[in-house]
C-alpha cells in the first residue's frame, strides 16, 4: 500500500533524478516485431536505456491493448520494470465513463505498481470523483486531459463560450477545484494533475493561472513539433510543474539514452532559467 | 473477416430479434464473486437467459481490465459468448486517444466478435478519424458519446457556445458528419452512432435533428432512472434508430429473462408507437 501521496513521490523524483522528462512507451507493432512479447522486451529494454535519464515511464494502454490478455500482461510487466528502475509510472488510459464504471477503472489502475492515470474529463465531477477519491485513498494521481496535443483538438476543445472563456478554460477550472481536495500536498503542487498538449504554447500561460497547482503533463513535444525551450509558463514556479512526454523521438531514436539525456537537458535548462526568474 | 456493413447488420437483427434491447454486461464484484471467472461465469448465465429478447450485449470493459490479463481473457469468452447468442457486440470501452494511438485501440476493438465499440469525441475529428476508418474498412460500427446520462453530465456538456448551441450539440453535429462518410447505409441509417442519455428526454428530439441517420444508444434506463415509454422521438423513423441499454436492472434481477423480457416489450411498444404515426 502507497501511502505517501503522488504530490510528494513526484516533486521528490524529480529532484533527486534531475530530471522532468516522461518516457513515453508506445510500441508500434509497425515498428515492433514479435506481437505481446516483442512490445515487451521493445519497452524493457528502451526503460533500461533511457530510464537514468527520465523521472517517470508512460505506458500508452492501447499499444498492448491490441495484443489482447497477452497484451495487458506485456503492460503489467512493463510498468514494474519501469517501477524498479526508479520511475514513476503514469498509465496513459485516458479513462472516462459514469460513476460506477469510474470506479472499476479507479480499480484497475490506481495501485502499484501504477502511480498515476490519465483521465478524459468530458462527462464531469461525478463521473471523476471516484478517480478523486481512489488517488486520494491510494496516494496516486490523475493527469486529466484539459487541452491535448493532436493538430485538431481546437475543433471542440477551443470552443468559444457565452462567457468568454474557451471550453477548455472550463474543463480547467473543474480539474483545478478537483486538485484542491486532494491534500496534503508537496511545494503547492496537487496531486491532480494536467494533460496539456507542449504544441500550444500561446495556451501555456492561461492554463497556468487557471490551475495554479496541477503538475502539467506536456504531450507533442518532439515527433508532434512541440518545442521544449518554450515550455517556461508551463513550470509555475514548481520544479515538477511541467512534465515533458516524448515516445516516438526517443524510443525509436538510434540511441533512446542520447535522446532522453538530449531532451532531459533542455527541458531542464528551461527550468533553471524559470528559477534563476 | 465481416464485410456487410454495421448498419445493415444492426437493421436486420432489430428486424429479426424484435427487440432494441442491449444487455449491459457490468459485472461487479461488489455483487458477483469469484474474481475474472467469476464475472465471466455471471455474464455466460446472464446472455443464455436474456440473449432472446435482445438485439446486442454491451460489455463493459472496465469490469474486466480491473482484474487484468485474465480479466482482458473472460472479456473476450464474454463477447464471443454473446455473438454466438445471435447478439451484435458492442464494446464499452469509451475511448479516446490523438491519432496514432487511435489506430491502436481500433486494432485492439473493431474486430470479431466485437461488431462496435464506444467513443470520446473530445479531442475532434483527426482524433476519431482512425476509428472511422476502421469501422468502413471492417464493417464494424462507434457508437460517439454525445449527452451522457450521469447525473452531472450538464457540467461540461451542456455548457452554453457562444453561437447559441450547447457544447454537446457541436458534438453532435460533428458526429452527424462523421456518420456521412460511412456507406453504405440501410434504410438511412449510419454504422457510426451516437451515445445519448436515456435520462435527458427534453434532450432527444433535438439531438435527432441534429443526427437525422445515427443509430442512438440509450443508457440510463432502469438503474439510472430513464423512462423508456418516453423514447418515441429517439427513433428517428428507424426500427433500430434507438436502442436501449440496460445493465444493473437486468443482469442482477431475480429474472433476467423476465427483466429483459418486460423491457423489450416496452421499448417495442414505443417503437409501434411511433411507427404507426
Amino acid at each position: 500500500m502507497t501511502t505517501q501521496p503522488f504530490s510528494q513521490r513526484l516533486a521528490a523524483n524529480v529532484d533527486e533524478r534531475q530530471s522532468q522528462v516522461v518516457l513515453g512507451l508506445d510500441p508500434d507493432p509497425a515498428r515492433v516485431d514479435g506481437g505481446a512479447t516483442g512490445a515487451r522486451d521493445f519497452c524493457l529494454r528502451v526503460i533500461e536505456q533511457a530510464a537514468p535519464h527520465c523521472v517517470a515511464a508512460k505506458p500508452q494502454l492501447a499499444c498492448f491493448e491490441r495484443f489482447g490478455a497477452e497484451g495487458w500482461q506485456a503492460f503489467e510487466d512493463v510498468a514494474q520494470a519501469a517501477s524498479d528502475a526508479g520511475l514513476l509510472v503514469i498509465a496513459d488510459a485516458k479513462r472516462g465513463d459514469v460513476d460506477a464504471t469510474a470506479r472499476h477503472y479507479a480499480a484497475a489502475f490506481l495501485r502499484p505498481p501504477v502511480d498515476a492515470l490519465t483521465v478524459n474529463p468530458m462527462l464531469g465531477t461525478d463521473a471523476v470523483q471516484p478517480f478523486l477519491d481512489a488517488a486520494e485513498a491510494t496516494g496516486t494521481g490523475l493527469f486529466v486531459l484539459v487541452r491535448t496535443s493532436n493538430p485538431g483538438a481546437a475543433e471542440l476543445e477551443d470552443l468559444p463560450l457565452a462567457d468568454g472563456r474557451l471550453w477548455h478554460q472550463a474543463v480547467a477550472e473543474r480539474v483545478s477545484g478537483w486538485g484542491a481536495h486532494i491534500p496534503p500536498r508537496d511545494g503547492g503542487l496537487s496531486s491532480i494533475g494536467a494533460v496539456v498538449g507542449a504544441t500550444v504554447p500561446e495556451h501555456l500561460t492561461r492554463l497556468r493561472q487557471l490551475m495554479p497547482d496541477q503538475p502539467f503533463l506536456l504531450p507533442g513535444v518532439g515527433a508532434q513539433g512541440g518545442d521544449p525551450a518554450s515550455l517556461g509558463p508551463a513550470f509555475g514556479g514548481h520544479m515538477a510543474g511541467a512534465l515533458v512526454s516524448a515516445s516516438r523521438s526517443v524510443i525509436y531514436a538510434d540511441d533512446p539514452a542520447a535522446a532522453a539525456r538530449g531532451l532531459r537537458d533542455v527541458v531542464w535548462a528551461a527550468w533553471e532559467s524559470v528559477a534563476r526568474g
